[in-house]
């Protein structure tokens, strides 16, 4: 049973052509001219692309004795509405826990998604099992990427000597450290300042954050990246400091990467002056969204090549959820949506005004993390004998963004109101056509663990 | 009459993978495991790249009543000899020439090349005729691409109005502009006051070509670029100031590209300072060798992205032409040797460094040239239906630059004893093998003008 | 007849105290507690600062066949009205004049100035006349700084070939360059495309002058002077790129120095938007006003030190003469005042909101342009033996600015309707009370000439 | 009893002129010309600068159970020795122990001075007690800067937390925080590491510290202490790493001081490459110097005003205290001397190659010092009514350095062998001649304590 996308035209990260594609049991057969298949997707006035990689989600995340609103069925299912055909999830351990029973706890809360997912593991205590274990979760576990929160003091965040112990360790490995960047004790001391003074609001919690702390923090984790030999990425870039800490350690001849997110890109700080507490606690997430200047800069890198990845971080709270932290903004949990939204933002206020070009859409939502990743082409490519993760992407169709009728659980969306044109026309995953004429077609369950080979150590 | 590549690891600038090519009418017809075909070369224990592209050569160049020694027979000798299977040389007018009876001229002269060429047209002077048939060379000729010489005052050298005018017209015509970036009148001063001061030796040359002046000219041209909506391709990037300039100018959002020579990336000022004035002359280009920390800042250049080809300026006088210039360093033939060696000598100190990747190695000398003058896929991809200009590459070949049996029609060679491992087995242009065994195989006249679509104009 | 200031705190560039200062025949004589003396004036609750030094104002400046408005009579008023006792005026030769026959005009209008005065020496063109003359200028006439147009294309501007000859010059002969810097030939382009494009308002006076042009031709004087080894002044330095350039040059060992001007850190590019066209019209000057973050870059360099001096390019033309550009924004003059506005401005808006300190007050309006002038201590210093030339300031006293009552010509202000706090009490020109109580007490040709020497050339 | 200094050439921070000085009471008096008194020293031939001031030496330091090798005694007359007047020392409070407890100990030790000193007072563990004394310190003891170690971890070291808590502290006390700018837990697990692979010697406390952890650290103390809202004072600022993080700030608007040492201007990592054990082991100090490239960035912010202030971090101890690290260069005491040679190698490695002016020198070395400690004018300054520490400095007399007949107590000299030319004639403190014609004319016991005043607070 053959599927052929008629008509499209192909973009990739590094090319623009006409052409059909074929496939068959999940792999993409043939590319070319004048295909025939068992099933025809019309894609005619559409691009076909490589289907939306999310490096950055957080489905079903454990917290304060409940949990994320969108699991790996909602979460997935956002997904492929939008674009997206595979996602990355954290494994978080508790204190002490071990690394191999914590992603027991995820494989099976990923049993229910519908596109394909991987992991990367959190390092959130340190310890001679940590430093074990590590081994076996890259050997035995298909998963190369490490996870390390430089903020949430008293919870997650690792001080200095446990980051150096653990990228050395990932540089033995063949396995990439990644870092939430922000000087967690400075952001608790501001917290606390601001509690003090009465300020206890949503805005308060983007005092807290300021972007010098977040430059600060990527400073710090490039440098002990830089020590330890080992490459780095940067999750949720979202400021100039940031973005200006990484270009000169790529000036330095250092591998390092820059994750912005959508939220970052599209909305800034005014969010957090709304007077109804919801609508700025619902766009309280880490680190908070930040001024013009700061978007500007991260478009930029964007184009220029010292940012790599466009990810949202979804990690969603109901807003009943949110009110958790009435009185005290340290207790809004920290998230927001994303995952639907994502592509048709970016392609809007991106490829719609000149700032990247479609081929840049392709590399900075897909192909540029599969690589750095270390599972290109099997995915974010278009190619024969690639997985069939694909986005027929229709540049004419527009709507506005709507909480009504998504596909998370969520009872709100932080774009609420936004017109954007560019949306999905098809979804498909490994070959099976998950998303079509605004509808899932999908089932839970069909989507399957992604293995990533560790690099060749340094 | 099909041809297989066997055995080999094929390379390219976002892939490495075990594969045969299958070569037929010039294109690649088929990639992929155990393939068959009329003739076949053994690749194993080689990678197969895309052959070179070298954007920055001129072939017998005309010089005060005479030519540069190296024509398009011995120049695309060497471009294959040393797996280079594309040169763009660029077309240059005499003042008040019309551009069109000029390319005539270089259009005979490349007849006869060995392997794929295309043309640079040169902005030598300014008026209504030129403004108007850089439409026919755009529209008519295959050539989307226009030089400017910021130096050489008195001959080449166009100011910044001209220069504005000329990348307005550029952007209008969809048509990348290309800069010789140093402060001609600058230079002038230097020289003269050099000369006055009785240093008339090739090491003044260089003290007349500081770095500080190709910085402040390639600042020049990007603020022009940016004025006229254009983006920019600087040749010859030899310093940390122009780097800086680019890295700014891209970190402000504009498209601009960097062109680091090998030369540049591998020899230092010391050069100019041997006592033997053959030695110091054959090394007088412009811009002169710069010190180490201007090379460092090149290589990082090269692995951050924010410098994109690496090429060769290859403009060969002998020995006996250099020594026009005894007495008087400004009458040196400015150029030198380089295209045998350029792949040998990137691979040696870039890749086997661990400085830029092998992936990085085939962007920087193919794909992203071809996709920066608009000829990709067709140049610098392994895809079926490219045009099968291959360089089958053993990293274990190791040989000394010698003069000595080189293509070149030079008497000399500026990396003279410098040990290289990592050479081509064979080079295949258009699918005809052009190059095995260390000779030549091809026939004068068998390279094709390769045509440039204009980019959509701005 | 001696005269004290008794009761008030000196402020220096380096010091805060408190003391009374003693006057006799022009200079100071004591300093110290408790001074008595003929005449008495009470400093009480104020600061006793030197006198404001303006090095770039425009006094009865030839313009198309007239004059702009403010002479060496009112301009001087203007001036010791808001707390400047000297003032520095260019002397503009026409092409082909003689140096010092333009010089003799220069000296005639001086003849009514009411406060101390010296002028910079422009180099309009270039010749052996020219050449020698600068000799003269600097040897018998007292004048160490020549001025160069990068902008005004057709009229001052000069090319550089010019630049580098008269810089090579200021370099043998102790003199300092200055420079207008924007790009000429690109500011003309971009002004002929804005009038064929129908643009012919104040806003593209805007528009045809972006900040890139500037930081592109501030990067060339710079580069340059250092080619010349000379240092540098920049006039008007109105934004990020120009700014950046001359952090650039002095980290790497260079002196050059930045001038902004009261305007550019007061005023924004909103002001061009304004429908009336003689809002608009009335604040053409060249730079035009930037965004804030220009703003912000010039406050940070006046308290980091990469910036030294602030003045006025105090140019003044009336409404009329404005309007002579109606219809063709190239027509508007260019200029306007700022002399009796600077200290109050500056005060408000740098001191009394903490961006700088007082002693940082005290050396970009005066300290900092006498020691770069050469004419310190004799100017800008509160030393016995220094001329007695003092503003005594009482940082209570606070008006709204109008053009209402001011010492200029002009029959608007563009700061009309700024409340500024810190205002003259009295101002002292070589030791006499010039102005009090809101009243002028000078007299047309008080104002003497200020021999500037040469500095050793290097 | 006047004492007059007769016929020199007065350089300050920012004056040069010729005149007398007279001196009564410790205090000057009178500048003018030919002043008469009881004593009059010769000054023909020479510069009468203000004394120098040293703001970082550890005399008598407690290590280890013994104490670093130059007391107050003969440090004291190492600084007159070397036309330094002042020095500031750390007082260095166990862990636990009272702050005003420790300070007793270093009042005791000091008793000994030559020379007047004052002391920085070290924040090495944190809590209420901590927090409360403080107060005590600012207000009773004179004391207005807190110094705060980055590394040495396990003894001095400081965490992030305690930093913020320590510098909200100074900011409410109108206290300056100073840091000793290293990433301690990176400098720990590099040390081990070397250990681990058997390198044990002097070179390897390089390896163990390089600039980029010293850069790290340099930007983490700028973002606490913006955060802190205080100015920030970076002790033996070493490399272009920590310098770009303080001119960042600076152009931030922040006020951030950075002080590079003689050692760094004019030695380099050359040093530990050394084979004999001693040379190297003498020469350890932390930051360890560095490679070329740094010092041009060093001298560079000297002349460009981005750093401040040149010290000695003068911390004696004699080969056979360095031998307690043979086999282990963890053990190597950390420090050297430099106090008695801080002037003549600035003078001869600064001014008299032209990177600085003398009244640079003058700045560097005292004036800039005096002004960041609140200690200027009494100190730092020649003007009636301030302290009379005065260097006669002629700077045609030279000398070889050399430990034979230095004050040091060291058996060596780490400048061993350089000459220099530029030395004191006389050295006044408080109007004693306490160094005249190569012979200490002091008496232990003669410096006396400089009481500070609190900054007003932010
Ligand atoms: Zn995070
Ligand atoms: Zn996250
Ligand atoms: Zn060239
Ligand atoms: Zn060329
Ligand atoms: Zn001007
Ligand atoms: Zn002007
Ligand atoms: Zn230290
Ligand atoms: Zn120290």
């Amino acid at each position: 049973m053959t599927t052929v996308i008629k008509g499209g035209t192909i973009v990739t990260a590094d090319l623009t052509y006409k052409a059909d594609v074929k496939i068959d049991a999940g792999k993409i057969i043939e590319i070319g001219p004048n295909l025939a298949g068992d099933t025809v997707l019309d894609a005619s006035g559409c691009y076909v692309m490589p289907g939306g990689i999310d490096p950055h989600v957080h489905l079903e995340m454990p917290f304060m004795g409940t949990y994320s609103a969108d699991d790996f069925d909602s979460g997935t299912r956002a997904a492929i509405a939008g674009g997206t055909t595979m996602v990355v999830d954290f494994c978080l351990p508790e204190p002490g826990q071990s690394l191999l029973d914590a992603l027991k706890r995820w494989d099976n809360k990923a049993s229910r998604a519908h596109c394909d997912y991987s992991f990367h593991m959190a390092i959130t205590w340190w310890g001679e099992q940590v430093f074990d274990e590590m081994k076996a979760v890259v050997r035995n576990h298909g998963i190369n990427s490490f996870k390390h929160f430089m903020a949430y003091k008293g919870s997650l965040m690792v001080n200095d000597e446990e980051m150096f112990a653990s990228f050395s360790r990932c540089s033995e490995l063949g396995a990439l450290p990644l870092v939430h960047a922000e000087n967690g004790d400075i952001v608790a001391a501001l917290q606390q300042k601001l509690m003090d003074e009465g300020l206890d609001g949503p805005e308060a919690h983007a005092y807290s954050r300021p972007a010098e702390v977040e430059g600060e923090a990527t400073n710090r984790a490039i440098i002990i990246a830089d020590m330890a030999k080992v490459p780095l990425y940067v999750v949720h870039t979202s400021c100039e400091q940031a973005h200006e800490a990484i270009r000169r350690a790529r000036q330095a001849g250092m591998r390092v990467y820059g994750e912005p997110l959508i939220q970052h890109l599209t909305l800034d700080e005014s969010e957090y002056s709304n007077k109804d507490w919801d609508h700025s606690a619902r766009r309280v997430m880490s680190p908070p969204f930040r001024d013009k200047r700061h978007q500007d800069s991260l478009w930029a890198g964007l184009s220029a090549g010292s940012l790599q990845v466009v990810a949202t971080d979804h990690c969603a709270f109901t807003t009943a959820q949110k009110r958790t932290g009435i009185g005290d903004f340290r207790k809004i949990p920290n998230g927001t949506g994303g995952l639907e939204d994502r592509l048709p933002m970016l392609w809007t206020h991106g490829v719609a005004t000149g700032r990247i070009t479609m081929n840049e859409f392709v590399a900075v939502t897909s192909t540029n993390i599969a690589k750095i990743l270390n599972i290109y082409p099997q995915k974010g490519a278009i190619l024969v004998g690639a997985d069939a993760d694909l986005v027929v992407f229709d540049p004419q169709a527009s709507k506005v963004i709507s909480a009504n009728g998504q596909q998370s659980a969520l009872d709100y969306n932080i774009f609420e109101g936004q017109p954007v044109s560019g949306l999905p026309r098809y979804t498909l995953s490994r070959g099976k056509i998950v998303y079509a004429d605004g509808k899932i077609r999908s089932n839970e369950g069909d989507g399957q663990f992604v293995s990533r080979a560790p690099f060749p150590a340094t």
